[in-house]
């Protein structure tokens, strides 16, 4: 029975997202509350240990920390609004994306109704809840991030951002965004590659290689971004533009969109008119740091 | 003494990349025959056991196949210039960054004196090589690469792309296309995240657990986009849109250029003005795959 010394907690919404965590918690050993709006979507969980409840309400009051990984601001205003009383005193961590301006209309509802709140951001597939490759953002309540840390390192490793709620979702966005890019490089290059006859499922291994390079080479970028100094590295501007210029006249040539590399190409050809072409190829964080008032 | 009955290897160029490489025969139990343009840098490689030759005709003699990574195109003409009676019914692996036209005019001078060609593109940088997040791409003699391809598998895994002789350098540079977008990509998030008070450093491994997520979708991304069915996907057009649609928005309301996701909103807007937001994320391909004749 030592497990049950672990602290309850309540999951509402059992989604995609939120079965595995339900799932993460028991396998933890945690007492484990849940709801969900459908309510045959507990019956699994309730056979592996997990308590059902019959309202939002009824789950909430469960424990000290409620966990709600429902779709989205909507689904959560709409679950926890006859479950207001019960709220008070308890910490509210809610995992839906969100916008900031959301996260942050939230946070000040939870605090109207005596609740702490945690705004989270889910960096993670349902298949990577409980795995070291999956990591969620958190914002809001500093004194529940570090009261709670060992719950939510359950679901994921737990990185925190701050007191303003919107935190979380900005680092969501701006993660989500290099990898968006990278995806659009990749459907880029699989489209230059098609036009020589080479199918992209020939392309995926080599280009997730090359990513897992990239991938270690971010520290070294960040570093220089970092700091503001660009004069050390040997990957410099010109060599750059040397390649990513060869790459979008190749595809020209190929008749192939350039719409995913062009804009690298302009912002390397300002560094360099610019007489920044010894510089690290790092040194476009400048131009990305303010908005091109010429672009309007 | 039983290494030696490994075949020789002569290597021109002892930069950054030639001496790893060098050093990977020399371990992998070749004699090696070295040959650099400024002589003093072959001095350590000759310690360590290769053979050191005055000139590169010299080289060239000492085995059936000889590995250039030398810097361009103008240094392989310059460096082989004199030792084109010796290349004669010998194998030339030219490593040195070239376009695709370059390649091919390469091979035509190769094949003009009774030489083997291949070209080779390394994707690697001089402490991958000969470890396994190395490889290396090959185009031109389908027999040079069979033949030689335990040799080449020294240097690093080989992936072959046919007879003409270009493929190599399309293919590094679609490949290298991935990598760019995503340090494009994560420059953008720092640039975003530098308004909030997160330094790049922070960003970084986070980032960089990301990507490794993305190019583990790779392969999905591949079989959607090589078979040209988008209906099976969770991560539909809609859903992207609205992720980058909010990167974008919240980039511009925090004063962060929008030019690296700009064209992926735009792609994205796209199809889901052609009816296609039920679509997968990868059916972007369709777009990318023929140049957008509007755009010039
Ligand atoms: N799936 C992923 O790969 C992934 C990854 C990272 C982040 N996320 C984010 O995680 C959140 C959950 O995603 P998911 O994939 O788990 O979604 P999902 O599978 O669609 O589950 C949504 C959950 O929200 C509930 N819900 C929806 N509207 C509701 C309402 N008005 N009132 C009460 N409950 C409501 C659903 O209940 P019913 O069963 O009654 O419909 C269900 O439990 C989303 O914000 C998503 O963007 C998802
Ligand atoms: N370094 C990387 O991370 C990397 C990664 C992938 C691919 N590459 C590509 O690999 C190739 C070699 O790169 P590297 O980094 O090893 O370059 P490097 O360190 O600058 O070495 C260049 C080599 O080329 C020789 N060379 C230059 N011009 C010559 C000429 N006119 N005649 C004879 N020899 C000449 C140099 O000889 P001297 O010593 O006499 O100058 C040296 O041996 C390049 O095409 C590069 O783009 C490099």
């Amino acid at each position: 029975m030592s497990e049950r010394t672990k602290s309850p907690v309540t999951v509402l919404g059992l989604g995609r997202m939120g079965t595995p965590i339900a799932d993460a918690f028991l396998a933890a050993g945690h007492p484990v509350t849940v709801w969900n709006r459908t309510a045959a979507k507990a019956g699994p969980l309730v056979a592996r240990g997990a308590a059902g409840a019959a309202t939002a309400a009824e789950a909430v009051t469960a424990g000290p920390l409620v966990i709600a990984p429902l779709l989205d601001h909507e689904a959560v205003r709409e679950a926890l609004g006859p479950a207001t009383a019960e709220l008070r005193g308890r910490t509210l961590v809610n995992l839906a994306n969100s916008s900031p301006d959301q996260a942050r209309e939230l946070a000040a509802w939870a605090a109207g109704h005596g609740a702490d709140y945690l705004d989270g951001a889910m960096m993670a597939l349902p298949q990577t809840v409980a795995t070291p490759s999956g990591f969620f953002l958190y914002s809001g309540s500093q004194d529940a991030f570090t009261t709670y840390r060992p719950e939510l390192e359950v679901m994921a490793p737990a990185h925190y951002f701050g007191t303003d709620p919107g935190a979380a979702e900005i680092h969501d966005l701006a993660v989500l965004g290099t990898g968006y890019a990278a995806l659009a490089g990749f459907l880029h290059a699989a489209a230059l590659l098609d036009t020589v006859g080479t199918p992209p499922e020939v392309l995926a291994p080599l280009a997730a290689r090359w990513l897992g390079g990239m991938a270690d080479f971010l520290p070294e970028l960040a570093r220089e971004a970092g700091s503001g100094s660009y004069s050390d590295g040997v990957s410099t501007i010109d060599l750059n533009r040397a390649a990513v210029g060869s790459l979008v006249g190749l595809s020209r040539t190929h008749g192939v969109a350039t719409d995913v590399h062009d804009p690298l190409k302009a912002l390397l050809d300002r560094r360099a008119a610019d007489g920044h072409g010894q510089d690290s190829f790092s040194s476009v964080f400048e131009l990305l740091r303010t908005r091109n008032p010429s672009k309007g």
